[in-house]
């Protein structure tokens, strides 16, 4: 099969032949329907100090993967062949950094990492729900701790940050977003927020329950701790600027709690899962084809992306 | 009587003669027995920006009060002349701030904000107690969640760090120090502390469940996120830097919770009062004299203390 291969920092993607795996005993063997595109793949290609978490070479990309089973190992039971499943890109293994990914038309998971895919669920949006809507759910509904009333902010309304914010208004709290994209704006004004804004310093004064940083601009950060109410919660998600510098005396007396978010579990790649199959969320999804692996990872690069952007395979 | 008053920024204390106030009906009136210095009232003095939470001039200052009951208003149950209380020093108003404090013979006190001192407790350490002992107490056991077992980092073994760390001993835990003050760690020497440190980065890597950042310099609240486990508590409590930066992705990597922990209740008080008179907690306190509170705010802008100094009045 073709698949699209890391082969050392600074270099292009490159296209090999390599043999469909066979499962080992605890293994599935997945025929892949759709492979997110993440803009960490960015990081992979581009910044030397990823390349210790990638412990193959050469490595096929892809850390979002839906597809359908066409192999079991020996040992596993709960799956067959036939069924349509997920992969969680954080399990024993992380496809595209210590397993080969989905760039490819087949991928070998641990049994132990796959989510069923319910039906009614699109493979792009299941691939998009392992990564970009786990780490989503998890930093809003688990460590934000979101609810019906909730006051709540979300800075940076594009990829995770679209998942989100619906999920926060669709959970019942009100809502107030901020994004410097007019594109991102524009698409967040049907999604029933509160409040929609340019700058993140515009929702200082608010007093919100808990801020969502999904843009991770530093500033951002800060104008998140000027948003809460005194008590209240900023998620970091977002990775936009290295550094985060922060008013040492307004965190204090804020008595903020600042929270890194990472990440999430099977049982959110599953809650999200219900939450896209009921059309609750709704992400701008751009549906690309495996030969369009390269020119999305030059848009990415370029920030040229709304919403998510999955390759689909044929 | 004589006070020692705040008459405006930039310029030094003053010691005006003023009569001592009467009880409305709802106050205590409080003998002075014993005032602890602290380095806001250097704040105070010096910077501009703090002046917004004085809501009076001139104002007595003073905000660690401790002492006897000499007169209680009309409507006052609960509270009897002769019985020895500590003042929560961020109660219905502030000493030093929005109501005069305690560098003066008589305090007039809201007898909602008392705490009853507990037989054996010195006057000094009562005073010590209120903020500095409060304020040690609520980032170490309530916000810290510091307990039997707990792994712990208390960065700043000073004037509120060296209770910090002896609570934390007291509480159970396996408690890292770490403080550039050679004097600093030679004082922490006997606390029981299972390892002490120059540096706060030498606590790198320790995996610790919570570290107390007392120092707050920026480059310490960094130190403690890199000393945690993954999903630790970094409590930020002191305001050495005014700009905090953390390195973003070693934040959300971490799943680092951040709380800002500023002031704390008068149960912290109760609390803290209990583990004073009972000697688990024995900070190092150096008494003066009244007349030598300007030369105390000349030792605490030159960084001059180790412990906490406290105008014993006579």
């Amino acid at each position: 099969m073709s698949a699209w291969r890391w082969t050392g920092t600074g270099r292009p993607l490159q296209l090999h032949e390599v043999p469909v795996p066979a499962p080992g005993p605890d293994e599935v063997l997945v025929r892949v329907r759709a492979a997110g595109m993440c803009h960490s793949d960015v990081g992979e290609l581009d910044e030397p100090s990823w390349a210790v978490n990638i412990t193959r070479n050469p490595i096929t990309l892809g850390h979002e993967i839906a597809g359908e089973v066409v192999a079991v190992g020996a040992d596993v039971t709960g799956w067959a062949t036939g069924q349509r499943v997920g992969v969680h890109p954080q399990g024993s293994t992380v496809p595209g950094y210590s397993r080969d990914g989905g760039y490819a038309s087949h991928h070998l998971a641990p049994a132990d990492d796959l989510v069923a895919v319910p039906d009614g669920l699109s493979d792009d949006l299941a691939a998009t729900g392992t990564d970009a809507g786990m780490t989503s759910y998890h930093a809003v509904a688990v460590v934000g701790g979101v609810r019906a009333g909730s006051r709540v902010g979300v800075i940076g309304l594009g990829g995770l940050g679209q998942l989100g914010a619906q999920l926060a208004v669709h959970l019942g709290a009100e809502v107030h977003g901020a994004d410097t994209s007019t594109a991102a704006r524009s698409l967040a004004a049907g999604w029933g927020l509160a409040g929609l804004h340019e700058r993140a310093e515009d929702l200082r004064g608010l007093g919100l329950d808990v801020v969502i940083d999904f843009a991770g601009f530093g500033t951002t950060t800060e104008a998140a701790v000027h948003a809460i109410r005194v008590g209240g919660d900023v998620v970091m998600v977002g990775l936009g600027a290295e550094r985060t510098t922060l008013t040492t005396a307004d965190v204090i007396h804020q008595k903020a709690r600042i929270h890194g978010s990472s990440g999430g579990t099977r049982d959110d790649i599953a809650a999200v899962y219900q939450h896209l199959a009921s059309g609750a969320l709704a992400p701008t999804v751009e549906r690309i084809g495996f030969d369009d692996v390269p020119r999305g990872i030059e848009r990415l690069r370029a920030g040229d992306v709304r919403g998510r952007l999955v390759v689909v395979m044929p």
